[in-house]
């Protein structure tokens, strides 16, 4: 079959063909991919920033958000069967630790992440994954419209999730970044909350898009920003900050307009965040780290989808066509997100 | 009435004889001050640390940590009565602002501090607050016994009580600093939870204490502490890490220390928090702010302390040796809490 | 001033010419009324079924639902003045308890009761209440348009704060009666989470309502709605059901109609709710109570109303014609809620 | 090998040879029995009381509270080897659904309940397990001491987790029932949390092995039972009750003294409760279920037992004597809890 790997860091990525996977052990799944979403985190990968944190051994096919339809299963399968179309949670769990026992996927002591670890992940034709990834979706889904939500969507349903019980109404939530991760997370507070959304962004196309999903106040990131979501509160700053950035001083802007009690949520990264322990302790504010989500989060999350309630803005391409999707996304040119669509 | 009062930065504090205070409002209490701790806090106001954040116009009474009796009450106060032996929540509030209506009180948006903010605080013979801050104890008890709860006890405790659901059994909670916010801390946890208390210190006098007070595991923070608590915790760090130092280095040492998913909760100050926005989100890990409690959490430690399960080591100085209470303090020749006491 | 006043139970109301109330505390406010909803209490009362709960002695005044402008206060008062619009909570309370420190307004143990217990309530020209009870209101609001949001909605939304956390997406809350309350409690299950929301009632008018409220699902309550919720959600019931009835046969058909490990929340009254214990402990099943709601809930509840996700459908009476909107309340002829308007 | 099988209601039961339980799918544990629990619910069983509910196919071999050593695995285990020391959740669950995948166990809509349903149980040599059943022990534990902990005790410990946010300094908690559940409850209380503990029993001795597990108060339940709670709690009943009987009155009277505002959890069954739903909302009361408990449950009170924070009162027979052991805990001949032991 075909499968996009890498080969080396700071080279292009090689369409190969590669052995399909097989079954080995009782819970594999394998997914005939539908759709594999093309993630900033993929550039990253290329440019070896994930080397020294995963180790992977080249080469490797990437791919970390992916859906699809059962292929073949295990002997121990009984919650799919071949043919059903599944979104894949990205990370398979052991469903033994104590992690996994409460439900919190994205701890589990044992589990693998395709794509990223070296594992090989979905941007092929066939995936192998467990019966533990697979999220049974109505037949009628195409995989291709879905796919990014197995990871751009999951990390900021998560995050949003978590924060639900701090943004009763009369609350205001800044959101930086309406970009991929950004735009859905707005549609999840505007679904699960009726929190004032603020969006700031340096894109003003970004800032409008942002506005027909459900943002209440538009924000150009101007430097003026963080004056502007005080003026907005008060003086006092949001209740919640929701950063989709994280870097490029974002991660200070971000502090800075909490106010005092509230919570600084972080989902982007590349910044380093630097405050003074006094700063944290005299306002008694809080910085909330969130990583991917729970396979229960992904479930909700399609339910959100399937009731159309968050939706998408997609660019597909052929699998062929790996290396122009990356290159396309690393030059700012893809709205939305960019999915893989093996022929 | 006697008054201990800061005239100038960097200057001695001196004994005054200055006015009684009178009731003004309807909600005021004057308060027969009984016991008052001092607190590193006025050292630093004496440094003029608080000079910027606060602006307090000199001279003033300080003096944050009290208790007594009740001596007068305006007209529409109904809890507590002249004669009544009360401790002080630090700061009387509005109690109609959203955070007081929800019990917030450190987020009241029109409280006061008496001896930290310029309003005259309870180093005196008599202390001037509010219905508000008056939490009626039983007749029997000794002001100058439980003065320390109402500022250092409070603060450990609000910071223990919010951590209680993360801190079930199995898990560990690495405590900082085992001082005077520290060993109260340590009887909370051993009060309130059933986790695995890990204190480390620099001070082997202090660890000894700790062991008596609930410590299971004792670390002396000698630079192999970090790696001494991941070895206690299967190399993955603690739970939770409560910090009462946090500044030197244990701002690090106490992210450091803390586990995937895991949280850092900050009580001291005085350092600089510095951490990559990718060690945030990658590990799901959260810093978590502290600042003194509510009114219901100083009742609620009173319960504790009225129980036995939390005691204080205290050293008493006449009211009109506070500069001798402080000297001492500054010199770290008080073990548990120095306490003034009037004549 | 003219007052709608109870004299003897099962007879009508009178309306009186009394003298208007005075400030006697630091903390009274005194209220021109813009609006005051007549309640299903309302002739609870008068038929006497509240006499032996608050033994009210008669006559007074009736009216728990009210809105208007603040014309006198209190030497304490700061948090409103003469001319401010407000809506009021239904319960004055004292502030300083264990229950008022933490928020929860409805334990108060020293409020009272206006129009309910024996103190004079809001059908009048003037009421007498404290300045805890008031939420300050956009000055362009109409008091008439929003005070039955001062009881009904409070008591709906309340309810439906409370399970916010168990009614994530891929989760059915069945609501039993869409009339005064139920109407509120849909909307806000709407506005602040993504349920499946099923609503069963006897009268399709109001089904057809709920339609257009936010109900994904109607149900005519015609004897086989518990199966109906029961085909809806797999043959298991809903996660939660909300009653709005609570009597005649409702409590029985809520409870059988929630699923294993889910919560049946009761805020209407009248039946008797007859379950085994075996029942309770096999399924996990949990019984909610319900009781108007806090200071903070009204407050948010006004934030609602005032962005548009929260309406009502009121018909205004003058005070004057008190008895009239009882007797048409009584014979089912007011769609939406009946408020009284002085002149 | 040695079963004890049901063949009959309302018949002895009888010691059979059997065939030995063979490993069938790749997550199967089978395990060598070192101590199994006798419990009221096999008095139950073989009175034909759960036959309605379960429907088990007779014979079969009972026993729902079993520890012992790993003898064989599946393919696809990996959390646990042969010679492993382990106690064993009662509810083999699939891992797959929602209610697993949240950590939900007693909630799998898939789950099996070995010794009940008609699975065999542990009343045996060896028993079927799967591996998300086995929570590994310190190889020095002795099964039969801890067996008890395998369905009574962590039935008390998920419904004393439940209720930790509620319990407070400050609270009381009525604890119903002092025998074999609720004397671990009563641990479990002291362990968790610093409520004040009132204990309600008709049996005086019961009560005195409660003082010494950390009881503050004890009540002898002679019909004033109500009133005396009520008394210990300045007239309002208990913030929370606890009750491990729920049958003849125990249920109304617990009900009863469940204060304003408070919850009443059920764990015991036999019983009905009946309210009026004007009760219910006029004093915003709960009722909570409760049973068996989580994996992770299981898996905390295991670090409370080995802490020996939680122990328990056994005695132990042949496994040849379960006629006997039954026999005696039928009537009222044992203290603390009857285990059968294997040869």
């Amino acid at each position: 079959m075909k499968a996009v790997r890498v080969h080396g860091y700071h080279e292009k990525v090689v369409v190969d063909e590669v052995p399909e996977p097989t079954i080995d052990g009782p819970m594999d799944v394998i997914v005939k991919i539908g759709g594999a979403g093309v993630c900033r985190t993929d550039l990253h990968i290329i440019e070896g920033q994930w080397d020294e944190a995963m180790h992977p051994t080249l080469p490797y096919t990437i791919g970390h958000e992916n859906a699809g339809w059962v292929h073949e299963v295990g002997s121990g399968v009984t919650n799919v069967a071949p043919g059903d179309t599944v979104i894949l949670h990205p990370t398979p769990t052991c469903g033994l630790c104590r992690a996994c026992r409460a439900g919190d996927d994205m701890h589990c002591v044992q589990s693998v992440f395709p794509g990223l670890d070296g594992t090989n992940g979905g941007m092929a034709e066939y995936l192998l994954t467990s019966a533990r990834a697979c999220v049974k979706l109505d037949p009628a889904t195409r995989p291709e419209d879905v796919a990014a939500l197995a990871d751009a969507g999951i990390t900021a349903y998560h995050a949003v999730r978590k924060l639900i019980p701090l943004l009763y109404p009369g609350t205001t939530c800044a959101v930086i970044g309406a970009g991929g991760l950004g735009h859905i997370g707005i549609q999840c507070l505007a679904a699960l909350t009726a929190t004032n959304i603020v969006v700031v962004d340096r894109n003003p196309d970004a800032l409008e898009l942002a506005g027909t999903l459900g943002a209440n106040e538009k924000i150009v990131a101007d430097g003026s920003h963080v004056d502007a979501v005080k003026d907005l509160t008060g003086g006092e700053g949001a209740d919640i900050v929701l950063d989709f950035v994280a870097e490029q001083g974002a991660e200070a802007d971000g502090w800075n307009m909490t106010r005092p009690g509230g919570s600084y949520s972080v989902v982007g990264y590349g910044g380093e965040l630097s405050i003074p322990t006094l700063d944290i302790v005299s306002t008694e504010r809080n910085v909330v780290g969130n990583i991917v989500g729970t396979y229960n989060d992904l479930a909700e999350l399609m339910v959100l989808a399937q009731t159309g309630k968050v939706t998408l803005h997609t660019k597909t391409y052929p699998l062929d066509a790996a290396a122009d999707a990356l290159h396309d996304l690393d030059q700012g040119q893809v709205r939305g997100r960019a999915i893989l669509v093996p022929e």
